[in-house]
């Protein structure tokens, strides 16, 4: 992706939502505790660092590591964090100074600035207008970020396929046998992801025997517990791949009794059902309002969300919920979870998801999560 | 340490600061992409919650998983999120009723309430005073939770056991050949510490090999490359032991050249300079300086502070770098890492890290982190 000027044309289409906003300048930072992939989705930078970009086009990286930001950034300019003594603020002076960002003009931070900093900022800038607002900048590069390009798609794609391999590994390993904990499934993904050239696990796998699958997120996430034995085991997991990460859940099965079983066939008309909705310009709400109907009718209640994006983050756009707030309307080059899942704190719980793609037919499955039996 | 009474020791204290503050009510949240250990720290409760503490001495937990709540937390009032349509705002406004808060009065809310979000709190909330700063109850949980009491100090104590358990682990089959790349490194980590009953590790294990050591993060943080080999190989890790993280870093040696010896000549030295200075009473900043000191007389700079906190986060209080903006203060039963390091982009890295409690009598290294000689 990094040798395609695929950077520089996502930069291209935000310049001109600047230049519609009227904004001069806009500031994104990735930090500890503050992640924000719209570094890597406008620059390459992984982590660390904070991006400028500027209307009269150009674009300022201030990493944190200046070696890393050589390897992987493409960008106008460089200047390491520690000119600016690795404070925000100071950054954001420099960054004014370095790219003549007029006086007067509109600079715009980010949307999770606290409140006390936001204030600090307007103080120390009083010659500008500093802005930072909900639907800003940060929510314009959600809504570009939640339509995949080529580039991305290529790389989910490989991501997919690495996962379906992984998928295939474990069932054959947990029937053999050879994977009697959660641990050791949570680890041979672990290990198995890297030697296929991921960046890692997408996400902390979640592993959940038995004993523990009722628990939407188990915690801890893995432990030495068994894990594929009598009753229902989960297995959450993606692999992050040039930064994108895939997201699927196995659903282990083995001697079930009435309860699970009806709690089996369920989830999967859900997933079904689900599936059979996706398509451009249906509104995400109505896909999983149909399924919590669905549920309703046999008196169940599915304790999270349908679903949500997938790429550069576990969690982004779109959401796949049926929560009032929800305006997300699908759209070709959408990727996105479907999840339904049912938990008992006797049965245990059972979820079926797998990452789909709209497109202008309908929908793509690029993942082969399934329900398991043993 | 849920046993013991500890979680609500540590609320009376935060009671008496809420009464001299003249706030009435504190909410505190944590979910994804803003974790807060101050919900662990007074409730025992994990993660994915809010928390209410009011001045009347009373405390409520809004738990996105109620099943987890009831397993963890000690709490005066419980109630799942769900029934606030797990919207922050939609909550406080039920914990203010739940907990009959004097209309009129001071509700704070967290530091990190983003300037949008904080004006929506406000526009909600018009009977009550809503305050967000820098230094109200976030700082002052942070000076708490920067002095160990005796329950947290003897959960950290065994975490520092297990860590170095799995240092001579690692050792010995590094010796032995067993351990060639740095997935096995980090995986026989992450393996080995949920055997021993941690929770996991406390941070994504950081194995670099000889090629990829002068990063100060490497990124990812472990491949399928060669570790061990001729040169500098690091591996920077820590264990989480019922919330509570280690942290230390390791150089594995092979061959050196003369500028690699000289290299982890002075971090050893930069190391048990910072080690002699620990006592109470001393500002953390002067150890950091003094190190920095040490490092410019013979032309070297360490691109990094040289310490931090440890206990529910990686990373917290106190700060052990030498920005003129550091004023902790050294005091007994303050836990942090002295971790020194030199990176070269043709020589590699080398990093030495322990952690070290503070005594009434000056300090006690807690781990067996080293510089291993193959």
């Amino acid at each position: 992706m990094s040798d395609t000027g695929g950077f520089e044309k996502r930069r291209e289409q935000f310049y001109d939502w600047m230049a519609r906003e009227g904004i001069s300048l806009v500031m994104f930072e990735d930090a500890e505790g503050k992640r924000d992939p719209a570094l890597r989705w406008f620059s390459g930078q992984p982590m660390d660092a904070l991006l400028f970009l500027s209307v009269d086009r150009r674009s300022l990286l201030i990493p944190w590591d200046i070696n890393l930001a050589h390897c992987y950034a493409q960008v106008d300019i460089l200047i390491p964090y520690g000119e600016f003594d690795r404070q925000a603020g100071t950054a954001l002076r420099g960054a004014v100074a370095a790219l003549n960002t007029p006086l007067g003009s509109k600079i715009e931070i980010p949307a999770s600035t606290p409140y006390p900093v936001f204030l600090r900022h307007v103080g120390d800038m009083t010659d500008f207008d500093i802005i930072c607002r909900d639907r800003g900048a940060g929510a314009a590069v959600e809504k570009m970020r939640a339509l995949k390009d080529d580039e991305e798609l290529a790389v989910l794609r490989t991501a997919a396929a690495i996962t379906n391999d992984l998928i295939d590994l474990l069932e054959k390993k947990v029937r053999a046998g050879h994977i009697k904990t959660e641990t050791a499934a949570a680890l041979l993904i672990e290990t198995e992801a890297r030697n296929r050239g991921c960046e890692g696990t997408g996400f902390e796998t979640l592993a959940a025997g038995p004993g523990r699958s009722f628990g939407i997120h188990a915690f801890p996430a893995y432990t030495g517990a068994a894990f594929g034995g009598p009753g229902l085991s989960i297995l959450d997991f993606g692999v992050k791949y040039r930064g994108y990460t895939t997201d699927v859940t196995l659903t282990f099965v083995r001697e079930p009794g009435r309860a699970q079983e009806r709690m089996l066939a369920l989830t999967e008309k859900a997933y079904a059902l689900a599936l059979s909705l996706v398509k451009p310009g249906v509104p995400a709400r109505a896909i999983a309002a149909a399924v919590d109907t669905f549920f309703a009718k046999s008196k169940k209640v599915m304790p999270h969300g349908l679903g949500h994006g997938i790429g550069l983050e576990a969690h982004e756009a779109p959401a796949i919920r049926s929560r009032e707030d929800n305006r997300w309307v699908l759209s070709p080059g959408m990727v996105f979870t479907l999840e339904p899942g049912l938990y008992d704190p006797v049965h245990g719980g059972c979820r079926l998801e797998n990452d789909i793609l709209v497109t202008p037919e309908g929908a793509e499955v690029l993942t082969k999560g399934r329900i398991i039996w043993l």
